[in-house]
């Protein structure tokens, strides 16, 4: 059976959104980064990266949000989380997939983790990274908000793998200092999302 | 026919490297950087972030490597650029690029893109991001050398869209301050490399 690793509240939401919206037998294991579990040994024999989430299957581990929501996607095609047989199409989902990761949830990620581009103890440089976040996250999402989001769903009328991750990205606005009332596009579709049951059941999953 | 937005040095090699691997008819679009023509209006049409690669099809532009990378992988299947028809095969390789993508480049990009993440006046904190590097990206190759790359190719015995993007990344470790004999496996990747036609022509072109 599946495996997913996660910790509440991190981008790992997305993966489980998604194996729940696939219909997959999937269970999970949280771990507790406030205690530092991702660290331990026993996790690192799984993900040598100290990071969530990670999907165990069968064949071994795999890593990194975009790729374990595009294998969820191919590995459940009656899910319909992508479109599989249209590489033009399936490209647009793995750049706005990759957008989120690379881009997004890095200028998010100087707000609490700068420590990983700068020296722990240089108190300084570590809140000039945070008082950036609000710009920069901001900047982000008026692309999105412009340029990407087609509505009601990411890619237009299909539901896909974006959707999920999107969601998770953007539950972080208030907490990195962006108004989501400035994106009216990307409020209402985390509201359309909120409704599904499949968000209802990982957020609950991991709110237990 | 596919048209390549790329500039000299930047990660749009990799996308270079596996169109030619994978025969496409296509051409280049240099963009000079040092004249911020990735950001003139003309461009921003192209691609409203500014950057590259963009890959022009006719259907639509394509941005952010790793799914330019799948796309061509997808769309020349017959130069067998991916494991196309395993999800788990394909997520392996997925996971790797995005590594390069959202960890390694990132990690890279606070050399010299520092003020993405901080305001572009704060001197000490751009160089505190600046002195970081070579520890944070040498951590990412010791991961690589240990973990990622099975050799002779990253995935093992096939070549695939992983390697021109490794082959790429790997070219700015002496930039960086890493100094690639600490990485055997990486440095004998990128020698091999060096020699398959595909790298030899794309880089001849880049460089003309």
């Amino acid at each position: 059976m599946l495996k997913l690793f996660y910790s509440p509240g991190s981008c790992a939401l997305a993966s489980h959104i998604a194996l729940e919206e696939a219909g997959a037998a999937y269970e999970t294991v949280r771990l507790n980064f406030g205690a530092n579990e991702q660290r331990q040994p026993e996790y690192m024999k799984i993900n040598p990266k100290g990071r969530v989430p990670a999907l165990a299957t069968e064949r071994g581990v795999l890593t990194e949000t975009p790729a374990i929501l595009a294998f969820v996607a191919q590995s459940f095609p009656q899910a319909r989380l992508a479109s599989l047989d249209d590489p033009f199409a399936f490209g647009r989902v793995q750049a706005f997939n990759s957008y989120l990761c690379a881009t997004v949830h890095v200028a998010h990620a100087h707000r609490i983790r700068g420590y990983r581009w700068v020296d722990a103890g240089d108190e300084a440089a570590l809140a000039a990274m945070k008082r950036k976040v609000p710009h920069s996250v901001g900047e982000c999402f008026e692309l999105i908000e412009r340029e990407m989001l087609s509505g009601p769903w990411v890619m237009g009328d299909s539901y896909t793998i974006c959707d999920p991750y999107l969601f998770t990205v953007a539950s972080w606005l208030e907490a990195d200092g962006v108004d989501p009332a400035r994106f009216p596009r990307v409020r209402d579709h985390r509201q359309r999302m909120a409704e599904r049951p499949a968000v209802k059941k990982a957020l609950a999953d991991e709110r237990r």
